[in-house]
Protein backbone atom coordinates (compact mmCIF):
# COMPACT_ATOMS: atom_id res chain seq x y z
CA UNK A 1 0.00 0.00 0.00
CA UNK A 2 2.92 2.47 0.19
CA UNK A 3 2.54 4.78 -2.89
CA UNK A 4 5.78 7.29 -1.51
CA UNK A 5 7.37 6.66 -4.58
CA UNK A 6 4.31 7.06 -7.12
CA UNK A 7 4.58 10.85 -6.79
CA UNK A 8 1.69 13.43 -5.92
CA UNK A 9 -1.73 12.44 -6.91
CA UNK A 10 -2.31 16.78 -8.07
CA UNK A 11 0.54 16.28 -10.24
CA UNK A 12 -1.37 13.78 -12.65
CA UNK A 13 -3.97 16.28 -13.72
CA UNK A 14 -2.57 19.79 -12.04
CA UNK A 15 -3.69 22.47 -10.78
CA UNK A 16 -4.40 26.01 -13.43
CA UNK A 17 -2.12 28.08 -13.07
CA UNK A 18 -2.88 31.60 -11.52
CA UNK A 19 -3.81 30.04 -8.24
CA UNK A 20 -1.88 31.36 -4.81
CA UNK A 21 1.16 29.91 -4.25
CA UNK A 22 -0.18 28.71 -0.44
CA UNK A 23 -3.68 28.03 -1.24
CA UNK A 24 -2.49 25.97 -4.18
CA UNK A 25 -0.44 24.08 -1.13
CA UNK A 26 -3.48 23.35 0.46
CA UNK A 27 -5.19 22.28 -2.04
CA UNK A 28 -2.52 19.81 -3.86
CA UNK A 29 -2.37 18.20 -0.05
CA UNK A 30 -5.63 17.88 0.44
CA UNK A 31 -5.71 16.07 -3.17
CA UNK A 32 -2.91 13.96 -1.99
CA UNK A 33 -5.39 12.83 1.27
CA UNK A 34 -7.59 10.83 -1.67
CA UNK A 35 -5.48 8.27 -0.95
CA UNK A 36 -6.28 7.49 2.70
CA UNK A 37 -9.73 6.35 1.38
CA UNK A 38 -7.40 3.66 -0.49
CA UNK A 39 -5.92 2.11 2.46
CA UNK A 40 -7.65 -0.99 3.72
CA UNK A 41 -7.58 -2.04 7.31
CA UNK A 42 -8.43 -5.51 8.66
CA UNK A 43 -11.65 -5.02 9.96
CA UNK A 44 -15.07 -5.60 8.18
CA UNK A 45 -17.83 -3.20 7.78
CA UNK A 46 -21.56 -3.85 9.43
CA UNK A 47 -23.13 -2.83 6.91
CA UNK A 48 -21.34 -4.53 3.49
CA UNK A 49 -19.66 -7.62 2.72
CA UNK A 50 -16.04 -5.71 2.31
CA UNK A 51 -12.85 -4.17 4.90
CA UNK A 52 -13.51 -0.96 5.85
CA UNK A 53 -10.80 1.87 4.53
CA UNK A 54 -8.64 4.54 7.03
CA UNK A 55 -10.97 7.45 5.53
CA UNK A 56 -14.44 5.77 6.73
CA UNK A 57 -12.82 4.38 9.92
CA UNK A 58 -11.42 8.07 10.53
CA UNK A 59 -14.88 9.34 10.01
CA UNK A 60 -16.59 6.56 12.49
CA UNK A 61 -13.94 7.70 15.41
CA UNK A 62 -14.89 11.22 14.79
CA UNK A 63 -18.81 10.57 15.56
CA UNK A 64 -18.17 8.26 18.33
CA UNK A 65 -15.82 11.12 20.04
CA UNK A 66 -19.38 13.26 19.72
CA UNK A 67 -21.78 10.61 21.31
CA UNK A 68 -19.49 8.90 23.32
CA UNK A 69 -17.72 11.64 25.32
CA UNK A 70 -19.74 11.59 28.01
CA UNK A 71 -18.21 8.32 29.40
CA UNK A 72 -14.82 9.99 29.53
CA UNK A 73 -13.36 10.12 32.95
CA UNK A 74 -11.33 13.24 32.39
CA UNK A 75 -13.08 16.43 30.97
CA UNK A 76 -12.46 16.88 27.10
CA UNK A 77 -12.66 19.28 24.29
CA UNK A 78 -14.77 17.24 21.75
CA UNK A 79 -13.73 19.14 19.11
CA UNK A 80 -9.92 18.95 19.60
CA UNK A 81 -10.73 15.05 20.25
CA UNK A 82 -12.58 15.19 16.61
CA UNK A 83 -9.36 16.30 15.15
CA UNK A 84 -7.16 14.31 16.68
CA UNK A 85 -9.21 11.32 15.31
CA UNK A 86 -9.20 13.03 11.58
CA UNK A 87 -5.73 13.23 11.39
CA UNK A 88 -4.87 10.27 13.31
CA UNK A 89 -4.25 7.59 10.47
CA UNK A 90 -2.73 9.82 7.54
CA UNK A 91 0.62 9.00 8.03
CA UNK A 92 -0.55 5.49 6.90
CA UNK A 93 -1.09 7.39 3.33
CA UNK A 94 2.93 6.75 2.79
CA UNK A 95 3.12 4.01 5.90
CA UNK A 96 0.62 1.53 5.53
CA UNK A 97 -2.13 0.45 7.70
CA UNK A 98 0.10 -2.14 10.32
CA UNK A 99 -2.40 -4.87 11.02
CA UNK A 100 -2.86 -4.65 15.28
CA UNK A 101 -1.70 -8.20 15.75
CA UNK A 102 1.07 -7.86 13.43
CA UNK A 103 3.86 -7.65 16.14
CA UNK A 104 6.73 -8.01 13.07
CA UNK A 105 5.45 -4.75 11.22
CA UNK A 106 5.03 -3.30 14.09
CA UNK A 107 8.52 -3.20 15.04
CA UNK A 108 9.42 -0.67 12.24
CA UNK A 109 6.34 0.69 12.33
CA UNK A 110 6.90 3.99 14.22
CA UNK A 111 9.95 5.18 12.11
CA UNK A 112 8.33 4.54 8.65
CA UNK A 113 5.42 6.56 10.31
CA UNK A 114 7.45 9.41 11.41
CA UNK A 115 9.01 9.59 8.01
CA UNK A 116 5.68 9.64 6.49
CA UNK A 117 4.40 12.44 8.73
CA UNK A 118 7.68 14.07 7.27
CA UNK A 119 6.68 13.77 3.35
CA UNK A 120 2.78 14.59 3.71
CA UNK A 121 2.61 17.34 6.19
CA UNK A 122 5.83 18.66 4.07
CA UNK A 123 3.52 19.22 1.09
CA UNK A 124 1.71 21.98 3.28
CA UNK A 125 2.63 25.35 3.85
CA UNK A 126 5.35 25.20 6.76
CA UNK A 127 3.31 26.40 9.54
CA UNK A 128 -0.32 24.28 8.29
CA UNK A 129 2.05 20.97 7.90
CA UNK A 130 3.32 21.63 11.81
CA UNK A 131 -0.43 22.35 12.62
CA UNK A 132 -1.49 19.04 11.64
CA UNK A 133 1.76 17.33 12.42
CA UNK A 134 1.55 18.28 16.21
CA UNK A 135 -2.02 17.09 16.36
CA UNK A 136 -0.80 13.88 15.31
CA UNK A 137 2.08 13.74 17.77
CA UNK A 138 -0.43 14.49 20.22
CA UNK A 139 -2.47 10.65 19.74
CA UNK A 140 0.29 8.82 19.54
CA UNK A 141 1.78 10.72 22.66
CA UNK A 142 -1.57 9.84 24.31
CA UNK A 143 -0.45 12.56 27.46
CA UNK A 144 -3.64 14.81 26.99
CA UNK A 145 -7.15 13.44 27.92
CA UNK A 146 -7.92 14.44 24.44
CA UNK A 147 -5.62 12.12 23.00
CA UNK A 148 -6.31 9.17 25.48
CA UNK A 149 -9.78 9.18 24.69
CA UNK A 150 -9.55 9.54 20.63
CA UNK A 151 -7.09 6.42 21.16
CA UNK A 152 -10.23 4.58 23.12
CA UNK A 153 -12.56 5.42 20.03
CA UNK A 154 -9.90 4.29 17.20
CA UNK A 155 -9.68 0.60 19.90
CA UNK A 156 -13.44 0.20 20.62
CA UNK A 157 -14.62 0.93 17.07
CA UNK A 158 -13.45 -2.79 15.61
CA UNK A 159 -14.88 -4.05 18.75
CA UNK A 160 -18.34 -2.85 17.33
CA UNK A 161 -17.40 -4.16 13.73
CA UNK A 162 -16.23 -7.65 14.84
CA UNK A 163 -18.89 -8.08 17.16
CA UNK A 164 -21.28 -7.56 14.26
CA UNK A 165 -19.08 -10.06 12.49
CA UNK A 166 -19.02 -12.41 14.76
CA UNK A 167 -15.65 -12.62 15.36
CA UNK A 168 -14.35 -10.63 12.55
CA UNK A 169 -9.65 -9.83 13.12
CA UNK A 170 -10.45 -11.62 16.48
CA UNK A 171 -10.26 -14.87 14.38
CA UNK A 172 -7.23 -13.79 13.16
CA UNK A 173 -4.68 -17.13 13.38
CA UNK A 174 -2.92 -17.07 17.05
CA UNK A 175 -4.99 -14.13 18.21
CA UNK A 176 -6.65 -15.24 21.54
CA UNK A 177 -9.12 -13.52 23.44
CA UNK A 178 -6.47 -12.37 26.00
CA UNK A 179 -4.46 -11.02 23.38
CA UNK A 180 -7.48 -8.98 22.14
CA UNK A 181 -8.46 -7.63 25.79
CA UNK A 182 -4.36 -6.71 26.26
CA UNK A 183 -4.70 -4.75 23.16
CA UNK A 184 -7.93 -3.16 24.28
CA UNK A 185 -6.79 -2.59 27.51
CA UNK A 186 -5.65 1.30 26.43
CA UNK A 187 -9.47 1.76 26.33
CA UNK A 188 -9.52 1.83 29.95
CA UNK A 189 -7.07 4.62 30.27
CA UNK A 190 -9.75 7.13 29.05
CA UNK A 191 -12.90 5.77 29.90
CA UNK A 192 -13.58 2.72 33.32
CA UNK A 193 -17.00 1.64 31.71
CA UNK A 194 -15.98 1.77 27.63
CA UNK A 195 -13.57 -0.56 28.96
CA UNK A 196 -16.06 -2.61 31.12
CA UNK A 197 -18.23 -2.85 28.37
CA UNK A 198 -14.93 -3.86 25.58
CA UNK A 199 -14.05 -6.54 27.97
CA UNK A 200 -17.96 -7.75 27.89
CA UNK A 201 -18.01 -7.79 24.14
CA UNK A 202 -14.66 -9.51 24.34
CA UNK A 203 -15.86 -11.93 27.08
CA UNK A 204 -18.88 -12.92 25.80
CA UNK A 205 -17.57 -13.17 22.05
CA UNK A 206 -14.80 -15.74 23.54
CA UNK A 207 -18.06 -17.79 25.42
CA UNK A 208 -19.57 -18.05 21.76
CA UNK A 209 -16.12 -19.17 20.08
CA UNK A 210 -16.02 -16.20 18.09
CA UNK A 211 -12.46 -15.80 19.54
CA UNK A 212 -10.30 -18.37 21.00
CA UNK A 213 -9.88 -18.88 24.61
CA UNK B 1 -30.30 3.46 -1.29
CA UNK B 2 -33.17 3.98 1.28
CA UNK B 3 -32.81 1.00 3.89
CA UNK B 4 -35.05 2.35 6.40
CA UNK B 5 -37.33 -0.70 5.63
CA UNK B 6 -34.81 -3.08 6.48
CA UNK B 7 -34.58 -3.03 10.13
CA UNK B 8 -31.54 -1.69 12.10
CA UNK B 9 -27.97 -3.21 11.46
CA UNK B 10 -27.56 -3.92 15.61
CA UNK B 11 -30.58 -6.68 15.01
CA UNK B 12 -28.58 -8.82 12.99
CA UNK B 13 -26.77 -9.84 15.58
CA UNK B 14 -28.25 -8.02 18.94
CA UNK B 15 -25.15 -6.93 21.59
CA UNK B 16 -24.66 -8.97 24.39
CA UNK B 17 -27.39 -8.74 27.39
CA UNK B 18 -26.02 -6.83 30.72
CA UNK B 19 -25.40 -3.42 28.98
CA UNK B 20 -26.76 0.07 30.38
CA UNK B 21 -29.49 0.58 28.65
CA UNK B 22 -28.55 3.90 27.43
CA UNK B 23 -25.34 3.11 26.71
CA UNK B 24 -26.77 0.29 24.52
CA UNK B 25 -28.56 2.65 22.46
CA UNK B 26 -25.64 4.89 22.55
CA UNK B 27 -23.45 1.35 20.34
CA UNK B 28 -27.05 0.44 18.23
CA UNK B 29 -26.80 4.12 17.23
CA UNK B 30 -22.96 3.97 16.07
CA UNK B 31 -23.45 0.27 14.78
CA UNK B 32 -26.77 2.04 12.17
CA UNK B 33 -24.12 4.72 11.17
CA UNK B 34 -21.79 2.16 9.67
CA UNK B 35 -24.64 2.34 6.83
CA UNK B 36 -23.06 5.89 5.69
CA UNK B 37 -19.65 3.80 4.22
CA UNK B 38 -22.40 2.42 2.01
CA UNK B 39 -24.64 5.24 0.69
CA UNK B 40 -22.76 6.09 -2.77
CA UNK B 41 -22.23 9.91 -4.03
CA UNK B 42 -21.77 10.61 -8.01
CA UNK B 43 -18.18 11.96 -7.31
CA UNK B 44 -15.35 9.77 -8.74
CA UNK B 45 -12.61 9.58 -6.10
CA UNK B 46 -8.82 10.91 -7.47
CA UNK B 47 -6.77 8.20 -5.91
CA UNK B 48 -9.20 5.15 -7.26
CA UNK B 49 -11.80 4.05 -10.03
CA UNK B 50 -14.60 3.92 -7.78
CA UNK B 51 -17.69 6.86 -7.05
CA UNK B 52 -17.01 8.28 -3.59
CA UNK B 53 -18.89 6.94 -0.45
CA UNK B 54 -20.81 9.26 2.13
CA UNK B 55 -18.82 8.56 5.14
CA UNK B 56 -14.94 9.25 3.31
CA UNK B 57 -16.93 12.12 1.95
CA UNK B 58 -17.47 13.21 5.15
CA UNK B 59 -13.96 12.76 6.42
CA UNK B 60 -12.70 14.66 3.98
CA UNK B 61 -14.46 17.56 4.65
CA UNK B 62 -13.27 17.63 8.40
CA UNK B 63 -9.38 17.56 7.03
CA UNK B 64 -10.64 20.46 4.46
CA UNK B 65 -12.36 22.39 7.41
CA UNK B 66 -9.18 22.11 9.42
CA UNK B 67 -6.91 23.04 6.30
CA UNK B 68 -8.91 25.77 5.02
CA UNK B 69 -10.38 27.87 8.02
CA UNK B 70 -7.78 30.41 7.24
CA UNK B 71 -9.67 31.35 4.38
CA UNK B 72 -13.17 31.97 5.78
CA UNK B 73 -14.13 35.62 6.09
CA UNK B 74 -15.79 35.08 9.34
CA UNK B 75 -14.00 33.84 12.44
CA UNK B 76 -15.45 30.35 12.61
CA UNK B 77 -14.76 27.81 15.32
CA UNK B 78 -13.02 25.04 13.68
CA UNK B 79 -14.36 22.15 16.24
CA UNK B 80 -17.74 23.19 15.78
CA UNK B 81 -17.43 23.89 12.36
CA UNK B 82 -16.14 19.91 11.65
CA UNK B 83 -18.79 18.84 14.21
CA UNK B 84 -20.96 19.92 11.77
CA UNK B 85 -19.53 18.42 8.54
CA UNK B 86 -18.99 15.20 10.46
CA UNK B 87 -22.99 14.49 10.89
CA UNK B 88 -24.28 16.73 7.84
CA UNK B 89 -24.96 13.34 5.27
CA UNK B 90 -26.33 11.01 8.38
CA UNK B 91 -29.93 11.28 7.06
CA UNK B 92 -28.67 9.97 3.57
CA UNK B 93 -28.66 6.82 5.34
CA UNK B 94 -32.26 6.67 5.02
CA UNK B 95 -32.88 9.38 2.64
CA UNK B 96 -30.21 7.80 0.37
CA UNK B 97 -27.97 10.66 -1.60
CA UNK B 98 -29.57 13.07 -4.01
CA UNK B 99 -27.33 13.91 -6.58
CA UNK B 100 -26.98 18.05 -7.00
CA UNK B 101 -28.16 18.03 -10.18
CA UNK B 102 -30.93 16.28 -9.91
CA UNK B 103 -33.95 18.95 -9.90
CA UNK B 104 -36.39 16.24 -9.24
CA UNK B 105 -35.31 14.38 -6.42
CA UNK B 106 -34.52 17.54 -5.09
CA UNK B 107 -38.10 18.70 -4.85
CA UNK B 108 -39.24 15.94 -2.30
CA UNK B 109 -35.20 16.01 -0.89
CA UNK B 110 -36.21 17.80 2.72
CA UNK B 111 -39.18 15.81 3.40
CA UNK B 112 -37.44 12.73 3.06
CA UNK B 113 -34.28 13.70 5.21
CA UNK B 114 -36.67 15.32 8.09
CA UNK B 115 -38.18 11.96 8.24
CA UNK B 116 -34.80 10.23 8.11
CA UNK B 117 -33.47 12.43 10.98
CA UNK B 118 -36.50 11.56 13.39
CA UNK B 119 -35.70 8.13 12.07
CA UNK B 120 -31.95 7.97 12.97
CA UNK B 121 -31.52 10.31 15.88
CA UNK B 122 -34.23 8.81 17.95
CA UNK B 123 -32.62 5.74 18.09
CA UNK B 124 -30.34 7.50 20.45
CA UNK B 125 -31.14 8.70 23.88
CA UNK B 126 -33.39 11.57 23.78
CA UNK B 127 -31.00 14.39 24.58
CA UNK B 128 -28.11 12.67 22.45
CA UNK B 129 -30.19 12.81 19.66
CA UNK B 130 -31.23 16.40 20.13
CA UNK B 131 -27.84 17.61 20.19
CA UNK B 132 -26.74 16.00 17.01
CA UNK B 133 -30.06 16.70 15.16
CA UNK B 134 -29.33 20.72 15.82
CA UNK B 135 -25.99 20.36 14.04
CA UNK B 136 -28.13 19.16 11.17
CA UNK B 137 -30.45 21.81 11.49
CA UNK B 138 -27.60 24.63 12.07
CA UNK B 139 -25.85 22.64 9.00
CA UNK B 140 -29.00 23.07 6.46
CA UNK B 141 -30.74 26.64 7.94
CA UNK B 142 -26.98 27.69 7.36
CA UNK B 143 -27.37 31.05 9.60
CA UNK B 144 -24.17 30.83 11.51
CA UNK B 145 -20.49 31.51 10.32
CA UNK B 146 -19.45 27.82 11.14
CA UNK B 147 -22.20 26.25 8.99
CA UNK B 148 -22.01 28.48 5.64
CA UNK B 149 -18.26 27.68 6.32
CA UNK B 150 -19.34 24.07 6.52
CA UNK B 151 -21.46 24.36 3.32
CA UNK B 152 -18.55 25.62 1.31
CA UNK B 153 -16.19 22.71 2.09
CA UNK B 154 -19.39 20.05 1.24
CA UNK B 155 -19.65 22.05 -2.30
CA UNK B 156 -15.80 23.10 -2.73
CA UNK B 157 -14.91 19.34 -2.03
CA UNK B 158 -16.07 17.47 -5.17
CA UNK B 159 -14.67 20.66 -7.54
CA UNK B 160 -11.22 19.00 -6.36
CA UNK B 161 -12.49 15.60 -7.51
CA UNK B 162 -13.65 16.48 -10.52
CA UNK B 163 -10.50 18.34 -11.35
CA UNK B 164 -8.80 15.37 -10.36
CA UNK B 165 -11.26 13.69 -13.01
CA UNK B 166 -11.10 15.89 -15.85
CA UNK B 167 -15.37 16.37 -15.67
CA UNK B 168 -16.70 13.92 -13.25
CA UNK B 169 -19.93 14.85 -12.50
CA UNK B 170 -20.04 18.32 -15.00
CA UNK B 171 -20.51 15.90 -17.25
CA UNK B 172 -23.88 14.97 -16.31
CA UNK B 173 -26.13 15.25 -19.30
CA UNK B 174 -27.37 18.49 -19.31
CA UNK B 175 -25.27 20.18 -16.87
CA UNK B 176 -23.57 23.26 -18.53
CA UNK B 177 -20.60 25.43 -16.44
CA UNK B 178 -23.22 27.63 -15.75
CA UNK B 179 -25.35 25.75 -13.57
CA UNK B 180 -22.43 24.25 -12.16
CA UNK B 181 -21.10 28.10 -11.02
CA UNK B 182 -25.00 28.65 -10.18
CA UNK B 183 -24.72 25.53 -7.74
CA UNK B 184 -21.59 26.72 -5.99
CA UNK B 185 -21.62 30.39 -5.25
CA UNK B 186 -22.85 29.35 -1.78
CA UNK B 187 -19.14 29.07 -1.29
CA UNK B 188 -19.40 32.62 -1.59
CA UNK B 189 -21.19 33.05 1.37
CA UNK B 190 -18.15 31.71 3.32
CA UNK B 191 -15.42 32.69 1.57
CA UNK B 192 -14.71 34.94 -0.98
CA UNK B 193 -10.93 33.42 -1.64
CA UNK B 194 -12.25 29.96 -2.32
CA UNK B 195 -15.08 31.31 -4.55
CA UNK B 196 -12.90 32.93 -6.86
CA UNK B 197 -10.78 30.03 -6.54
CA UNK B 198 -14.29 27.49 -7.40
CA UNK B 199 -14.83 29.83 -10.48
CA UNK B 200 -11.20 29.30 -11.63
CA UNK B 201 -11.22 25.69 -11.35
CA UNK B 202 -14.97 25.89 -13.09
CA UNK B 203 -13.88 28.57 -15.88
CA UNK B 204 -10.45 26.92 -16.81
CA UNK B 205 -12.41 23.29 -17.01
CA UNK B 206 -14.90 24.69 -19.34
CA UNK B 207 -11.88 26.44 -21.18
CA UNK B 208 -10.71 22.69 -21.67
CA UNK B 209 -13.79 21.16 -22.25
CA UNK B 210 -14.72 19.13 -19.31
CA UNK B 211 -17.86 21.31 -18.39
CA UNK B 212 -19.99 22.03 -21.19
CA UNK B 213 -20.47 26.39 -21.97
Amino acid sequence: MTTSDAGLLADLNPLPSGLDARLRDHLTFLIEVDKLKTILRQSPLAAAQRRENDAEHSWHLALMVMVLAEYADEPIDVGHTIKLVVVHDLVEIYAGDTPIYDTEAGVSQQEREEAAADQLFGILPEDSGRALRALWDEFEARTTPEARFAKAMDRFQPLLLNWMAKGGTWRTPGVTAEAVRGRKAVIGEASKTLWETARHLIDEGERRGWARG
